[in-house]
């Protein structure tokens, strides 16, 4: 399955005292890494809605390699961690899209809710289908 | 009726690379008071939802006085300005609360929805009803 | 001079419990609008900043007309309105891109303050400069 | 060394579409505990770039348990692990108000860049002092 590429701007806004992106903006270029990764393979949040499930974040993990600063754009390379439980299991790396070197990798791991919010143990029978349909 | 106060502290990541709160932040302390000013007065977003309405904000105006620095706390005092229209207009005066003296004033307005998302251009029931034990 | 277009993706995380854009997002899509003015125009927070000054907002304001749902992008379009005052006046209309309809305008107001953070009332003589060579 | 305590209310714009805190916001929430343990310990961020340092997030770390939604609020209890490395090690333990019950737990490591923005790899005097005075 192809790896899902995206870009993120960065404004004044995102930035801390020191001059570079405040470490909690990270998790926003994450989303988007995440969602061009399921508009990529057809798995955004939504479709998995209209299923009849929520996907919430349990677990988040980032580590910064190197600063952001003012004028520099963010490039995110998401893929996903094969497994045989009811999860999903994101990578992220990001990259400053001027000089390529690696800023800070991160990873996701969602579960899958019914609509009563109750934990589903089992493989929802559409992502199973969609495993299947890709090769994972 | 009476004002209803709250207090936001500041975090370093409400700071801008100026060392200043960056100015789209304080849309979070008009929120706070916004919602202190409902649960003093029992018009909380929730509750709206419950009486079958959504409220959005269609217009805010924030003119910030002065700066907040690392370590200060806000102070939001929040009024309403009566009105025969089917709104709710809200007045936001924010204090840095170690000095006392005014950072920012704002206001914003917001409209009633019906679930299905229509404009509402009577009062609703609910909101007249509660104008009437208020006062207004 | 030429107005800045520049666009936005939302993200999962903007949405508030309506599903809609929260509207505290759209001073970062208006931040956007005006980085994208400053690059296109030469007139970029950092620049100011080396010419020895700040320019932090004063004023804001926002109208909203429609809301932004999931999987709707934003464009920006970003204009100067011409003042002989020591202010930088900016305007945004923000756009639903797909449909092409407004879904927000808004409004910026920013003053001149040095390096010690002093109000400057006379106009700075590089953004003099900027206006003449801009024809404004 | 006492944990530091500290608690943050939940507003409207902190959710998402799920009607539950967006997972992204607990980096504010771990952001106010960390400052909550630097003022309480004297190890706070401005302190310690008086002293010539930055300290960076260089890795974070968050565990969902419960959701979080409109109307609670969440306290944060922060705590040091000690280290004889040139890091800040900190750990976070946030839950509903309440119920009481946990709803996340969370790290950050932080490393000292000197005011050029090297790394530091000895321990700083001042912090060596600190842990010192501390019993750490």
């Amino acid at each position: 399955m192809m790896d899902a590429m995206t870009e993120c701007a960065i404004t004044f806004g995102d930035l801390d005292p020191m001059g570079i992106v405040w470490h909690g903006n990270y998790f926003r270029f994450m989303e988007a890494g995440r969602e061009a990764f399921g508009r990529m393979h057809g798995l955004d949040a939504m479709r998995i809605h209209t299923m009849g499930y929520f996907t919430p974040i349990v677990r988040s993990v980032i580590e910064h390699k190197a600063p952001l600063a003012y004028g520099d754009s963010v490039t995110v390379r998401t893929w996903m961690e094969p497994s045989p439980a009811a999860k999903v299991i994101l990578h992220y790396e990001m990259r400053q899209k001027a000089g390529g070197h690696v800023v800070a990798t991160g990873s996701t791991v969602q579960v899958f809710l019914d609509l009563d919010r109750k934990l589903v143990l089992d493989l929802p029978e559409f992502y199973r289908n969609w495993k299947a349909a890709n090769g994972i």
